[in-house]
């Protein structure tokens, strides 16, 4: 079953700054071998289920070991059976609506 | 590690009535020994991370075997090192607070 | 228009323990006048757009007042024109299909 | 009360394709003079809180007119009192870290 899904770590504990943690998890995404995309409130992640959920799962372990007491963070994920689609799919099928 | 999650489900394709569906997830997640709580936007969960994660597949898993094509679900999800707490806990916290 | 809304404010910057400024934010909830139900992660919000949203930002501004200089909040939200519904329908709706 | 918010809206009630709704909420933002990052799960947005919420709950109108009777909407939203931030200055903060 293959997910799109977009992730948004938050460390708690450590103060205001967490963009070193953040980058620890997009080394751990892209480790994976996983398709992602960083933007402004998180990091879209594309790939099979359970490779993209053990890779989250390492995420937290690593920002764990990096210092953070707590962790809350949030996630949305999408599969589909009708026919499959890729990230770069989805941003297309908007902006061509967006072009007429 | 234990995990605090807050699940929400939403099946698309399939009209707008989905509380179908959502008592399907009801089911795996208490078949799954997990301990949950429904609320008016989700479910609380809590269990060891492997098993929380598994039910979560799950769901999605029987959400498009009931007939659904596609799924666009969220999920909060929290862990700590500093100490265990659990939902209850997290609940109480917040209660003594507003009761000073 | 009416919406049922869900909401988790994360206070960074102070520290592990954030049970205070979530109370903080029940009470801002309740005393707009709200429908609101604390969960273990996030609180169930019920009313009109304009209330509910008003009240959400008087949450941020008094979280900051009490000191966080960062907060990173979560929400979902949902609206429909096809009838009206509350959040006790919607639990009520679940738990009868899971009494079958 | 500057904020940077990651929105997602899912109508319901009107099959399983979106795309449509989602352009018809990129054009409300943009017009509202919003700064927005379309990406695979949702849209970037920056501004003032009240012009950013005024254009999502215009998004909601826009979307429940074209038809869709249902919608569930996905929020994150960051507000900081320590200093500004921008979209791009989030972005490169995390890039700097991975470039090192």
């Amino acid at each position: 079953m293959r997910v799109i899904a977009d992730l948004c770590v938050v460390p708690l504990g450590i103060g205001v700054s967490v963009s070193k943690e953040v980058a620890a998890c997009e080394r751990v995404l892209s480790e994976a071998g996983l398709k992602t995309r960083l933007h402004a409130y998180g990091t879209n992640i594309e790939g099979e289920w359970d490779d993209v959920f053990a890779a989250i799962k390492r995420c937290h372990e690593v920002v764990h070991a990096m210092g953070a007491p707590r962790i809350s963070s949030t996630l949305r994920f999408g599969t589909r059976t009708d026919r499959g689609q890729t990230m770069d799919e989805k941003v297309r099928s908007v902006e061509e609506k967006l072009a007429r």
